[in-house]
C-alpha cells in the first residue's frame, strides 16, 4: 500500500477561509469559534501542505487601517517564515460586506465600482508583498435577481474595464503576478455574470490585458450547472488558461457544498486527477471546502487531511491506471489515441477528401468498447484492479 | 388589444424537423404520419412565417443518389418560390445515423470524421444553393459517457480542425455564408463538448477563420444547465456573435423538451425578447420546438402559431414595459443607466483613484429598489400594468 | 381592470421572519437593520394582510426567560388587538442555534433531541395562546452529508416519536391546532429527510396521531427537487393532507431563493392558484419569502405588496380562464372531465372488461388537442385573450 | 483480493430490454441488431445472473394473437428451463404505443384506460404463468406537459381504480404475486403522476389492496430529481414497501441516462449496498440499464457484467467497512447508534421531561465527527483502508 502521506512538493494549499469557516449558514449560526490565522499556518503545516491562501478580509479585518493592517501582516509572515509555507495564491473579498450587495465591478452605483477597484488594488499590493503570484477574482456578487436590474452587456463593459484595470496596475508596477477569473453559476445571486468556465474564457478573449488573465475553476461551481468538470478543465487547458484551480466536493446540483475534495463525484474527481497530472498543469493543488458545520475543529483537520488524501490515492490510481497492459489494450480497441490523428493528411486538399467513400453500415457496426475500458478505469479507482 | 397576427417582416421562421417531428422518443413509437415538406412550407406560409429551415437528411433522406437529391430538391424549391418562403438556414445532421454513434467532427475515428466533413460540405453546397446566409452546426453527438473514452483536448483540436477547414471552403467558394455553432450541455451524449455558449465563445476564439463563426443558441439547451438564457445572450450580443438564435420552451433542468416558445420560462422569454428586439439582432426568429407527441396535426400547427403569438405577445408587453414613465422612473431609482458610464472618467489616473474615499456604510444603506422594477415588468408580462 | 388591492378575507399571511429578514447570506453580511415585530404587524396590516406568523425564536428570542418573554407576548398581542391582525399559524426554529446542527428531532445525541422537544412544548403552549390553529414543522437540519453519519431509518423512528408526543401533548391540552410538516429536498443540511410533499404524506401514514397532522409544502421547496408544485399540492389535497401552504417564487434547480410569489415560474404558478382557489383549500394564502438584499425597508414593503398583487392578478385570470366559452370547449376538445368518469362501469366485472376490443390504432390516432388548451391558458395568463 | 464473480445466490437478474436496447435514441437510429431472447437467457444465464425479467412486449410483440403468443412463450420457457434462469419479475409496457400518448391508466380517455387495463391483466397472466413473483407496474406516461390537460385528482383517482383493479384479480386468481410501483419525476411526460418514491408510498396508503403494493425504486430515477437515493430506499424499508429494486447509474439531474450501476455516483451505490445487503431486503437485485449506443455486443455484454462486478465489489467494501474497529470507534464518536435509543425514557411523561434543563453551548460545542466517518467510508469505498 503506498504511503498517502502530503509533502511539500504535492503542492496542496489551503483558503484561510477554508480550515477558518465558523460554520455560519443561511439558517443557522455559527459553530465553531474564530482560528487564528496564525494557528491555520502552522497546522496546515504540519499536515504536509505547501501554501495558503486568503481574501483580504480573511487577513485584515474589513475597515482596519494602515497599521493594524501592518501589525497582523507582519505577524502572518512570521508564522510564514517559521513554517515555510508559502502564500502562491491572493483573491478578493468583493461580497461580503453590503456595500457590494448589488456587485463590485459592476454595481449599478459608480462610486461603490470605485471603491471595489480600490479595494482589490489595495489587495493586488499585500499579494506581491507576500509573493503569490496568482491573484484570484471571483466575482459573487457580479449578477442579479430580476432581468431589468441589471443591464448585462453594459456590465460586462464595466467588468472588462475592472479588470484591464487591474492588470495594467500589476503590469505597471511590474509584479510576476497573474490573475485568474473564477466562474460560478449561481448563489449568492440569482445569476452571476460569467457562469461558466466556457462564458469566462470567452470574457477573457475581450481583454486588452488577456494575456496575463486565465481561469481559476472550482469543481463544485461547474457541477452546480451540472458540467463536467474535468470536461471543462480541458477546454481551459486547450485554451492555455488554467492558472489556478480549486478543488472540493458537490453532490450534484444543489446549493453550493463546498465539501472535502473527494466527496460527491468522486469518478469525475479521478479523471479530474489523471487530466492535472499529465495535463501539463503545474500550479497549486487548492482546496476551496468547508468543514461542515456539524464538525469541532478535530473534525476540521480531519476534513483537510481528507482533501490531501483523497488527492493523493486518486493519483495513485490514475497512475496504475494508465500503467496497466489491459488500459493499454482497451484505450487501443476504442481508438481513443485515433483522434490525435489530425482528419485530413498533411496538405490534403478538399476535393481529395471529396473523392472519398466510406463503407457507412460498416464503420456504424464497429463497436466502440468504452464500456471495458470505464470499467477498468472503474477497478483502478476502487482499487479492484 | 393588439393583433398578433405574424407577418413576413417579423421574420419567424421554423425547423422542417419541428413541425414534422412524428412523436417518436426514447420510451415510444410515432404517433404522427410523415409530414410532407411541400406541405410544411404550404402550411407556415399561411400561418405567416417568413422562412423555413433543414438538416440535409430532413429534405433529403440520408444515402439519397445525386438523381434523387436533385428531384426533392427541386419539388422543394418550387414551394418556396409559391409562396415566397425563404430558407435563411440550414443545418447538418451528423447523430442520427448510428455511424455517428461516438460524434461526426471528434469521433474516435478517423474515417468517421472524413466522411461527416464531407457530409457537411455538400450540405453546405446545399445550403448554398438554397440561399441560406447561415449554417448551423449543431454538434450533438460530440461528447461522451466516460471518463477515459474521449481525450477531449484532442476532441478540440479536431473540432476546430473541422470547423476551420468548412469556413475555409466556404469563403474559397465565395458563399455569402456564416457558420452557427449551437451548444448543448447533453443528451444524447452524457456530457458534449461547447456544453453551453460562453463554451462555444471560447472555442471560436482559437479558429482560424472565427470571423465567420458565431453562435446558435437554443433556450431550452442553456436552460438544462440551469443558465440564465437573456444572460447568455446578452453575452452573445456582447461579443458580436449572436448569428441566429433557437427559440423553444424548457421546464427547467432535465431532459430536453423543445416546448413551443413561450411554455417553461415565460419571464426569462420577457427579457429575452426585450433583449433581442432592442439589442441589435436582425436574424430570423427560429423556432426549434417539437409539438407534443399527444398532438395530431391540428396540435402541430395550433403550437406553431403558438410560438409566433407567444413572441409577439411578449413584443408587445416588452414595448410597453419600456415605454411606461412609471418604468423610466424605477430604472432611474434602480441606477441601471449608470452602469454605461464608465468607472474610471476619462484619462483618469489610478492614482486618482486610490486617492479617493467613499463613505462606505452610506453607500451601503441605499436601496437598490429591484423589487419594485421587477414587480413593474411582472404587472407588464401580465397585462396588468 | 380589476382591483388587485388585497383585503382581509383574502386571507394573506406573512411571516415575520420574511419581510423581518436582514439579508445574511452564506457569502455576505445583513444589509439591513432589525424591524421591530410590532411594526411589521402595522406595515403588513396596512398592506391589507389578514395576519403574521413568526418561529418562536423570531419573536421571542432564543434564551429569553420567562419575564422577558411575557413582555415581548404582550407588547406584540397588543399590536394584534390594534390591528385585528391574526396569527394563523406559529412555527418552530429547531435550525439556527448551533445545538441542532446535527438536527432537532433526529440529532444523533439524545439530549439534543429532548431539548428539541421541549422547545417544540413550550412553542406549541405559545402558539396555542395567540390562537394559532396550525403549527408548522419544518425540519431544516434532520438530514445528514455523509452516508454513514446518519441512520435514516432510526432517524425516521425518532422523527415519528417526536411528531407523535407533539400530537398527543395538543390533544391532551385540547388545543383546536394542527400540525403542518413542511418537506425541503436540501439546504442547509446536504439531504434533509422527508424531502417532497410525497416523503412527508407518506411518512404521516405511520404515525400514531396523523389524523391531525398534514403538509405545509413550499412552492420553491419543490421545484428544488424539479417537481411540479400544482402537481404536489393537488396530490396533498387528494389525500385530504394540505393544511397550509407556503408561497413565493423559485427559479428552478439551485440555492433556495425565496422569491417573492410570482417571480420564477409564473406558469405554473397560474395553474396553482387555479387548484387552490378552485380545489377546496380555505386555509391562509401564506408568503414566506425573502426581499432581496439589494433592498431598503421600501423595496421590503414593495416586494411584500408584490406577492399578494400576483396572487390577485392570478387569481383574476384562473377565474377569466375557467369562464371562458372557448376553454371549456378546448376543455371538452382534451376529454379532461372524462377523466373523472370511474374506467369501469358500476357493477362491472373484469371479465365484462377483458371481452370488450379497442380499435387501438384508430385510438392513437385521436388528437389531445392540448397545446390549444395550453395556448388558452398562456392567453389568460397573459391577459392576451 | 476477493473473487467477484457472480453466483446464482447473488440473485442478480436483467431485464430483457436492458440488454436487448438497440441504441435507439431521441436524436439517432438504433445502432445493434436485434437480440433473440433466447440468447439473451444463455448469455446471462453464463454470466452468474440469477433471473431474466421483461416487458411484455419486449418478449411477446404487441399485437400478437394467441397462437404466436404460445409458441414465444413456450420457446422462451425452454431456454429458462435449460440454464435454471428465473423470471423473477414480469412488468408491463403502457408506454411504447402511440395509444397510451396521454397515459394508460389515467389516459383521459376512458377506452384507452379500459384497454390498459385489458393489458395489464393479460399481462400478470403471463406472469404467474412464468412464476413470477413480482409485478412492477412504471407509468411513465401517467404525466402531462401543460397544467391543464390533465385532471392530477381525477388521474390518481383513477390510477388508485386501476391499481386496486388489477390487485383485487391477483387475490381472486390466488396468484402468490406483489404488485411494485415504480416512480419517476419526468422523461417521457414533462412532469410524471408518482414523481417518487414519497410520492408512490404516498399513492399505496390510500389503497384498498395496498396490502400487496410496495414500490420498486430505480436509481437513475429518485436521482433525476436530485434525491439521495439510499435515503429514498430507507424511507422505502421502513414502511415495510421495498418489494424490488432497479440498479443502474446516473449522472445528476439530466435525462435518463441508464448507465450500468456503479457508474454515475458510486458513493451513494456503496451506502445503498450497504443498506441493501444489511437492512432486511431479500429481492432480487435487479438491473435495469442501458448499455451506451456506442458498443456493439461485446460492449453490452461487458456492460452487463460490469453491473454484477460493482455491486459485488461494494458488498465487499460494505461489509469491510462494517467489520474494521477503526470504523466502530468512528461510529461511537459520532453517537449513531444512539439515535436508536428513543427519546423519552419508557414511561416517561411529558412533564418529566419539561422539567430537565440542558447546558446548551456545551452541547453546541460537541463535535459530531462526521468527516472522519466518511474518510474512512472513502478509504474503504477506494480499497485504501
Amino acid at each position: 500500500m503506498t504511503d498517502f502521506t502530503p509533502k511539500r512538493e504535492d503542492k496542496f494549499s489551503f483558503g484561510l477561509w477554508t480550515v477558518g469557516w465558523l460554520g455560519r449558514d443561511p439558517f443557522g449560526e455559527a459553530t465553531r469559534s474564530p482560528l487564528d490565522p496564525v494557528e491555520a499556518v502552522h497546522r496546515l503545516s504540519d499536515l504536509g501542505a505547501h501554501g495558503i491562501t486568503f481574501h483580504d478580509d480573511d487577513l485584515v479585518p474589513f475597515g482596519s487601517d494602515a497599521t493594524e493592517r501592518s501589525a497582523i501582516v507582519s505577524r502572518f509572515r512570521g508564522a510564514l517564515d517559521e513554517t515555510g509555507l508559502a502564500v502562491p495564491m491572493v483573491t478578493t473579498n468583493l461580497f461580503s460586506h453590503p456595500v457590494f450587495k448589488d456587485g463590485g465591478f459592476t454595481a449599478n452605483d459608480r462610486d461603490v465600482r470605485r471603491f471595489a477597484l480600490r479595494k482589490v488594488l489595495r489587495n493586488v499590493e499585500l499579494a506581491a508583498e507576500l509573493g503569490a503570484q496568482t491573484f484570484v477574482a471571483w466575482g459573487g456578487r457580479e449578477g442579479s435577481e430580476s432581468g431589468a436590474a441589471k443591464d448585462v452587456r453594459a456590465a460586462l463593459d464595466r467588468y472588462r474595464e475592472a479588470v484591464d484595470t487591474v492588470c495594467a496596475f500589476i503590469k505597471e508596477r511590474g509584479y510576476d503576478m497573474k490573475l485568474a477569473l473564477e466562474p460560478k453559476p449561481n448563489e449568492p445571486r440569482g445569476d452571476i455574470l460569467l457562469p461558466t468556465v466556457g462564458h469566462a474564457l470567452a470574457f477573457i478573449n475581450e481583454l486588452e490585458h488577456g494575456d496575463i488573465v486565465g481561469v481559476n475553476p472550482e469543481v463544485g461551481h461547474e457541477q452546480m450547472a451540472g458540467l463536467n468538470f474535468a470536461h471543462g478543465i480541458a477546454q481551459a487547458l486547450w485554451a492555455g488558461k488554467l492558472f489556478h484551480i480549486d478543488l472540493n466536493g458537490q453532490n450534484g446540483i444543489k446549493y453550493d457544498q463546498d465539501l472535502r475534495f473527494g466527496a460527491g463525484d468522486v469518478r469525475n474527481a479521478f479523471f479530474l486527477v489523471d487530466l492535472l497530472e499529465n495535463g501539463g498543469y503545474e500550479g497549486p493543488r487548492h482546496f476551496d471546502f468547508k468543514p461542515p458545520r456539524t464538525e469541532d475543529y478535530d473534525g476540521v483537520w480531519a476534513s483537510a487531511a481528507g482533501c490531501m488524501r483523497n488527492y493523493l490515492i486518486l493519483k495513485e490510481r490514475a497512475a496504475a491506471f494508465r500503467a496497466d497492459p489491459r488500459v493499454k489494450e482497451a484505450l487501443e480497441a476504442a481508438r481513443v489515441a485515433e483522434l490525435s490523428t489530425p482528419t485530413l493528411s498533411a496538405g490534403e486538399s478538399v476535393s481529395d477528401l471529396l473523392s472519398e467513400e466510406l463503407d457507412v453500415e460498416a464503420a456504424a457496426a464497429r463497436g466502440m468498447h468504452f464500456e471495458r475500458l470505464d470499467q477498468l478505469a472503474m477497478d483502478h479507482l476502487l482499487g479492484a484492479n
